[in-house]
């Protein structure tokens, strides 16, 4: 058993045009021996947001703080702490902080791809 | 692309002597054609406790709210709003509200058993 907090590890940062102000953590992965899929947090600082993009893999994720928007068919749907959102693979995304406070959410991906 | 709160899907109680005081919810599952993995939400009220058992498949758990213990190999570790835990398959386990406010945690499953 893996215990940890999530701050407690530390994080790689992006900051360019496509991703600026996230913060990613793997808590969960292939190097505890978890082979079927792949738990990260990201953090978006105010401002933030994560890349614009598709690929043949799904996202589960879970919106542990703070609000935020999430693109989906043309459109920002705001979520909040307590929202869970589906991301079937081949789906173009892309999630972004709204509010001053910082926006967190858990990300898992299936193995067999890059964690981070 | 699926978007929902937890608190807006109906609960599964468990309650009895080998689990008490559980609500259980599904957000991503087989009926969303999640094909890899399962994210349930599962909240525990004040006294509340999951059953002490093993199984073949692992749990990926992130802590939402609220403060809890989990059993681990003979012990009970503190546990928090912020913290991960990975439990692989077959190792015994057991978690359990220690406060007076509702234990939240998101726990994921791989495919192809029970998703609650």
């Amino acid at each position: 058993m893996k215990i940890q907090k999530y701050s407690d590890i530390q994080p790689t940062y992006f900051d360019s045009d496509i991703a600026k102000g996230v913060a990613g953590r793997v808590l969960i992965g292939k190097d505890d021996g978890a082979d079927n899929f792949c738990m990260r947090v990201f953090e978006l600082s105010k401002g933030g947001y994560t890349p614009r993009h598709s690929h043949d893999w799904e996202h589960e994720i879970f919106i542990y703080s703070g609000k935020g928007a999430v693109f989906n068919n043309g459109k920002w749907l705001n979520v909040e702490s307590g929202y869970s959102i589906f991301i079937p693979r081949d789906e173009e995304h892309q999630l972004k902080n709204i509010s001053d406070e910082p926006f967190l959410f858990v990300c898992l991906i299936p193995s067999g791809v890059s964690e981070l």
